[in-house]
């Protein structure tokens, strides 16, 4: 088993504690592998059944305490300075830890807002709250702390997202020569799979809109199944939303093709004036994307743009975190709506990889839409793959 | 996409708020790919990213309620008498409803007992909190609705489990076939994991402990993932725990061999008096488990039959539901320990599938642990595989 993420990330939580001034953060899990906490991988690689109880303190100290058949798991990752295992009860060792390093604060799991910093169920909190009645400490939400700690990726990290984002783009260029007209959107993703599992690797989101295939002028937008319905016709957009899961990270991009028909020499005028419309907007988002802007700004600036331009606003958000998952925690590039809470409001942080994303609906031909994976550091802006820069045209 | 088990489970769901006399089941959710409700997959075939809302009422009318990008994937599926979509908040459109519907009670998706019951995340709690501020619905916990609607297997989920379990008894066949001495849990472990990849299935639980190999007196005991360091040898009994995902439904099975040297021609007596034990309690168990037991009462029968045959009391319980996941909900057929919190006072229903495992370590030969999936019915139990009643010999 390699722990080299979870032994970075338990570091850099450490930090992220003295920078914030907290004393101390405790993920309190159980049966992760169905009630899963997004804040457990990143601090332990695997599932555990029996109530868990990780315990990172500001001074750096570490305790484990699990059940006793999954205490192993923990001894095993070495980074731990106590690993206390029980057999009936968790209250005992956890009450016995907790009065002993006497926290004042404890940061639990939970928020409002960013969802990858909620990982502590109801019940979960009615026992963290039941075991802890008459004790002097202040529990908290720790979504601060995972915001930066799943945020800011690590060395380690970046380079994963960038091997996934790669074979992804390596997949793309298949699905350029495969497209011609006559094809579904269910059949264009059953081959997408296809080359998935050639690749050993799954969706990076459910695998039943993962792709999202979008054929041609009457197809619905959004995270929807691909159907059987929509087949590709000369002079239609295809437009491809997909990612895969690499060695535990994952990409998230969107393609545009169109299909060109014979004697046909230049693309049709709205759906290129669509495209750089798009590609305009994404630039423009780019532009202000970096270390200390509010997310909502970054959105401000695309969607300024692309409404400029004459189309209507994207409902959803220009950008997300991407990582372990494909909306990975807060700090949203998105607009001021009450759907997203808090999370348009947080800061850009060096080491964030975010999306850059929209589209607009061409009517006679189709969805035109874009999505590049970004890494924002000190210095600028990075792409982590090639970023699509014209309609990529197949002939028909 | 096929909608037969969440259409067959929707329908059970609303004789369920019948027969509990509850008004109203709410599930309440978003970011399900990393935030999973394990209530979700029941009623609902696709995750989901915005807040999403899925109202059933005894009277048996349905509404969903999701974002604008999401909706489709709940008309499709043709049971819903509303589906409504929203862009920005989906505060409006749910007050809306429940106004209109007026229920008394509104039953949520938290438990401290039932992991499979607290699917809900105390931040999307505290939304549901400030959403119904002053709001005369009584919120409470949907533990009894989701105990019933996840343990009473449907014709169809019934099917898919034997259909798991027969593929796991087909690969035991085959690791029977392939142990001989040298190699070591880790070697057995890629083997297994082999075999699945050619199913095109996965483990049951985490890949890291799924199988669980325990080979010769020295491994330890659990939930441990199979290390390079243990490695058969002539006279090791060898344990493997196992279960794969098939068709969206899981098997969960242990089984135990004895590699048996040249000139010896029958088990040591410690092994075989093992193995007649364990097998025993598992006897003894089925022999109590039918409708209307407290699963606690199930446990104490295994317990007391190991106890009695001189070995010490397993550290877990005797069984648990399987079905979508491998620990299926409450009613454990387990102690009265704190750590299982109200499970073991469950109550047995008819189409419930079960569990029955426990093991005892031989000192200078291994572990021998059995485990047994069983249906229970109202004309008494089926298993739902072969039952192990022999040791299985390697002769090497």
């Amino acid at each position: 088993m390699d722990y080299t993420i979870q032994l970075e990330k338990i570091q850099q939580a450490v930090g992220i504690l003295q920078e914030k001034n907290i004393d101390a953060w405790l993920t309190f899990v159980r049966e992760t592998e169905h009630n899963a906490d997004p804040a457990l991988p990143l601090i332990c690689p695997v599932n555990v059944t029996w109530h868990t109880a990780l315990l990172i303190t500001k001074s750096g100290y570490k305790v484990a305490i699990a059940g006793r058949y999954e205490i192993v798991n923990f001894e095993r990752m070495g980074c731990w300075d106590e690993c206390i295992k029980y057999d009936q009860s968790i209250q005992p060792a956890l009450l016995e830890v907790l009065d002993r390093l006497a926290p004042q604060q404890i940061a639990v799991n939970y928020s409002e807002s960013d969802t990858a910093a909620d990982g502590l169920s109801h019940g979960m909190y009615l026992t963290l709250q039941r075991y802890l009645a008459g004790k002097p400490y202040q529990i908290i939400s720790a979504e601060g702390i995972l915001n930066s700690l799943r945020g800011r990726k690590t060395p380690a990290e970046i380079a994963r997202i960038r091997a996934a984002v790669a074979l992804t783009d390596d997949i793309i260029g298949r699905i350029t020569k495969y497209l011609k007209p006559g094809l579904s959107e269910l059949e264009i993703a059953n081959y997408v799979h296809g080359e998935y599992a050639k690749e050993g690797v799954i969706p990076s989101w459910d695998t039943a809109y993962c792709p999202t295939v979008t054929v041609g002028p009457d197809s619905p937008q959004g995270h929807v199944s691909p159907s059987a319905e929509y087949v590709t016709a000369p002079r239609n957009t295809v437009r491809i939303d997909q990612g895969v899961v690499l060695n535990d990270y994952i990409s998230d991009i969107q393609r545009v093709w169109y299909l060109q028909p014979a004697g046909e020499t230049s693309i049709p005028q709205p759906v290129q004036h669509a495209f750089d419309a798009v590609r305009g907007a994404i630039m423009a988002a780019w532009d202000v994307l970096k270390p200390g802007v509010q997310g909502a700004v970054v959105d401000d600036a695309a969607r300024n743009f692309i409404v400029t331009a004459g189309y209507p606003e994207y409902q959803h958000a220009v950008g997300h975190h991407i990582g372990r998952t494909v909306h990975d925690g807060s700090t949203l590039l998105g607009p001021r709506w009450e759907r997203y809470g808090q999370t348009p409001f947080g800061i850009v942080e060096a080491g964030n990889c975010f999306t850059l994303e929209l589209g607009v609906h061409v009517p006679g031909y189709g969805l035109v839409s874009l999505e590049e994976d970004v890494l924002v550091t000190e210095n600028g802006n990075e792409w982590l793959g090639k970023p699509q820069t014209e309609i990529i045209v197949v002939k028909v």
